[in-house]
């Protein structure tokens, strides 16, 4: 059975010496997540991921989730008990807003917990995020009495939350969608439609489920433009109150049937009906999809960090079964002679395998905190200025870290199973199921076609390239200020080349998608991609950075090792950049050619 | 569920118009081949293939193959049926010897007919393809009697085949084997251990199963120089001779459990406990290895197929899908103005993920044919020297192939899953079932990273270098002959550059892996992954002449298709080559640097 330990020095690394979480002390949350406190917080997360979680992820894929007649699901034996204990840890409201009994913690924290979480157990980790998404939706769009309604449930997580978005006839292309909402004498709606692939739709973690719901209300415009979000609770609150605590009559919300599927078994994804289910707006009738990309936005950085969660877990049983598992000798002489053979990591395949793996992890997690503190910035920090060129980095990183995050934690998991030569295709080992876990995040909440599409076609481009051009500029000039460093070199060159190659992109695709938006359209992926080694490779230099000034004094083998990792990054993974524009070069031509009739 | 129809067409165009297939026709078994007779077969085989084979495959897939206490395995619902089918019409032995029963037709032909079959039903298909094994090492190898006494029985398909090399301790290693053999007075041996991962090593589509056995004769030197190769079939031969048909008694070998694993349930993955079971030696004792290896080249050709097999499957589900699946508007204006979306077929990224797998299909079918000839030439030509030339040819080959086509095969199955976006994560489409098939051919028959050790370490400086001479010469005189011709050069020149980027690897390898042999190994995969880009792109040069040739005519459409496919190979795949070589001459320091403990 796979076993886990949480990257919890990694993370302090990071937060304090690469990113200086300190200097952020001005914002609400912040002065009281001292260091102690972080590392405290962190190791009580890593001991209930690697105690309780991680036991009951095979169990999880093994037993998955059962649908009743009735149609209540009951879920793996053991997640009960774990989601008790975990919502009495608090861990669901860890950066919730205070007024509503969250810790008001720095998303920062919360989302270095949500990799521990989800590197345990993936189906898991699924079921809050879920309710942490809703209360993002709700916190930013619903009424204040919705807010009293339902937050502090959720934020305790005592009530559980989902996303309905997508209808059998459409999934990316929302405008498609049919569930009606009709308009009731007391301003609340009737809900009727079918959704699927809704991620704990049902389920027997906690009494009431909450569903943010799309839906067209009677005679609102056609398309993306007539669409509304509504909260339909699976248990109306009770007349009394909800925030009392009180659960009232069940809504007409049921679930149809769960998916057989993939991987995630422990999470049931469901069909959904919806039959007159009562429901309440939140934000603006006509205006859900803007509501929904709040609670989307959230769930694609958390999509991003559950490649990555997958990428270090199957990273860490493969690393250790390369130094246990025996088969023939180094290229270079014995490295066991006593042994019957050497262990397969003193092989360079091996090694290749697993240093691509460690080179993406360390510098996606930095990726991942770097926007969470963005993430904070921008929804705590009282400067305008400031909360502007957050939101911006949010918006340009977003598509990328949802898009390659989750493109390479799957390429990750299946080299880590590699490694395992025919032990990983068998079920026992747990490498299989990551590989099986990992796949879903590259289609969920907007695939990554769409992510590239929307980095391309709309995030390059927004506010006159407001984004980007801040973005290269950071770059640019961490590159000109510290390339002058024969130490840092090494990581400023090959990072300069890979932003110029990325910037030609970008220049290639201003002189040439307006003339045939397919050719914007044919490069999407391969800029996302680009972007995506670009923005992992000025990691690895703030990684460098700091390892550099700590591994002077000799007393931590691991800044060294941080170093000649960032080196491996640099010299084998970045030079993909070159072909990536390569492809985008090529424009649309051969990719557009054939007839639709020829596939 | 998903719906297969095979590629009859191309492999008719490939055999005749690419590769001349009557210019072999002093070959035995070729001047019957005459294309009437292979469209004749191909069209059987498909009949069978997309009628009998594709809808059991996803049942194999949910059933699975089950155990019972008496250590008898049962298939899924239908395979028996299918398997006397199959073996009925003469299948199995298509391109075996005509002295022992077979066809005696082409492997290139029965290569086809494969590529069918695993397209169709992966896990059905690995039934009889270790019967061919088991064939091709006996026939190799073994005694004029043991020949008789199996091969008419086998050919036939009325017996199943089998290979046991992997034991708990050792899979790539087989010089730490531990099954032993004791010599007994008669001259047979009693053979005692335990193998793993024996596919098909039980099973109940034959009355009897004859398994290839690696083990150490007693007081055999140690290490791989003291294995060798039984033959131990399931029940022994009954003493009026096998030859007529008679089983006898039942010999000590049983499948101890079957794996619960990722993917080809429909084929029993077994453990397979000899206790003193009787086998008989199969060519030189302690020469094991060097017999099993015409068995390993065999099987690892038809793992490079799997590979393209369950690419091409997935493919033609997922343009399907892309056909029919509405969603958005082409970027250029709609497309389809009477319907509520346009197909999703209209959007480059779309088209993107279809044109790469369907780029790769074409080329790598043609290499697997163009070495499939090369196979017939050297087992088949009574001239020394062509059989020394295609001979070399396969051991060059054959690494590339079962590396590169199983994992590009593989991710071509994630592209084609991707194209269906949250369908393809549901069973009930079957492309989650491609993907998880698809995995294992990466892993078995030596894992990959072993296909670029044996091309790297073993193939490349063999003979002193002839093969390898040969090949560039080959591409080199081609390029040379051809690349003047306007038509011709949007294909030669960018298969000039990587050719070129490949010989400048192999240099860089000739001047730095004496220093440090990790250099070498660090690159192998990157290597080996770089010359399938040519080999693949030396394809399509042969393509586009051949349909160039053709296409203008005007009548075939199919021909216009083909040159712009390759044309996107060209443009969109083959850029990768360079990303390689920048990995290859980074050399080992990086990837080896880091000590043990830091993993």
């Amino acid at each position: 059975m796979p076993s886990y330990k949480a990257p919890v020095d990694d993370v302090m690394f990071l937060l304090t010496d690469v990113f200086h979480i300190e200097r952020h002390n001005n914002l609400p949350g912040f002065a009281d997540a001292t260091p102690d406190l972080i590392a405290a917080v962190l190791g009580e997360a890593a001991k209930f991921c690697e105690d309780v979680l991680t036991p009951l992820n095979r169990i999880g894929d093994k037993e998955g989730c059962r649908r009743h007649a009735d149609g209540s699901v009951t879920t793996p034996t053991g997640f009960k008990a774990a989601h008790k204990q975990f919502t009495e840890g608090g861990w669901v409201g860890l950066a919730a807003p205070a007024e509503f009994g969250g810790q008001g913690l720095p998303t920062a924290i919360a989302q270095a917990v949500s990799e521990f979480v989800c590197s345990a157990n993936m189906a898991f980790s699924m079921y809050s995020s879920l309710t942490q998404g809703a209360v993002a939706a709700l916190f930013t769009h619903a009424t204040a009495e919705l807010k009293a309604l339902y937050l502090p449930k959720l934020i305790s997580g005592e009530w559980a939350g989902t996303m309905n978005l997508t209808e059998p006839q459409c999934g990316t292309d929302l405008g498609l969608l049919r569930t009606r909402a009709a308009p009731q004498p007391d301003g609340s709606y009737k809900i009727t439609g079918t959704k699927i692939f809704i991620s704990a739709g049902e389920h027997d973690l906690a009494p009431n489920i909450v569903h943010l719901v799309l839906a067209r209300i009677e005679g609102a415009p056609e398309g993306t433009r007539g669409i509304s979000l509504f909260v339909v609770p699976k248990f109306l609150p009770a007349s009394d109150g909800g925030a009392k605590g009180g659960i009232g009559a069940r809504n007409a919300v049921s679930c149809g049937s769960i998916e057989e599927k993939m991987g995630i078994h422990g999470n049931a994804t469901c069909v959904m009906n919806y039959d007159g289910a009562t429901g309440w707006l939140v934000g603006e009738a006509n205006r859900g999809l803007q509501a929904m990309f709040v609670m989307m936005n959230e769930a694609r950085l958390n999509v991003g960090l559950q490649g990555l969660a997958l990428s270090e877990v199957a990273y860490q049983n493969a690393a250790a079964y390369a130094k246990e598992r025996l088969a023939g000798r180094a290229l270079t002489g014995a490295k066991f002679p006593d042994k019957p053979a050497d262990p397969i990591i003193v092989h360079p395949d091996v090694r290749r395998m697993l240093m691509n793996i460690r080179a993406f992890n360390e510098a996606a997690r930095a990726l991942v905190l770097w926007t969470a503190l963005k993430s904070d910035v921008a929804h705590r920090s009282d400067d305008a200025h400031e909360r502007e060129a957050a939101d911006d980095h949010l918006g340009l990183l977003t598509p990328v870290i949802k898009g390659v995050l989750t493109d390479q934690g799957f390429a990750n998991t299946v080299l880590a199973q590699q490694v395992f030569g025919g032990h990983g295709y068998i079920a026992e080992h747990g490498m299989e199921q990551f590989v099986r876990d990992a796949r879903i995040p590259m289609i969920y909440e907007g695939a990554n076609g769409i992510q590239a599409l929307d980095l391309v076609g709309r995030k390059l481009s927004k506010d006159g390239g407001r984004a980007l051009r801040t973005f290269f500029g950071e770059v640019l000039a961490y590159i000109k200020d510290h390339g002058t460093d024969a130490a840092m070199a090494p990581y400023t060159a090959p990072l300069g080349k890979a932003l110029g190659e990325l910037q030609e992109a970008t220049m290639w695709f201003a002189q040439n998608a307006m003339a045939d938006p397919d050719n914007a359209g044919a490069g999407s992926t391969d800029y996302m991609q680009l972007f995506g080694l670009v923005a992992l490779g000025y990691m690895w230099c703030l990684i460098a950075e700091a390892a550099k000034g700590r591994a002077g004094d000799g007393a931590d083998e691991r800044m060294a090792q941080r170093l000649m990792t960032g080196r491996y990054f640099m010299e084998r993974v970045l030079p993909a950049s070159s072909a990536h524009l390569a492809r985008i070069k090529a424009g649309a031509a051969s990719t557009m050619a054939l007839p639709l009739e020829a596939f």
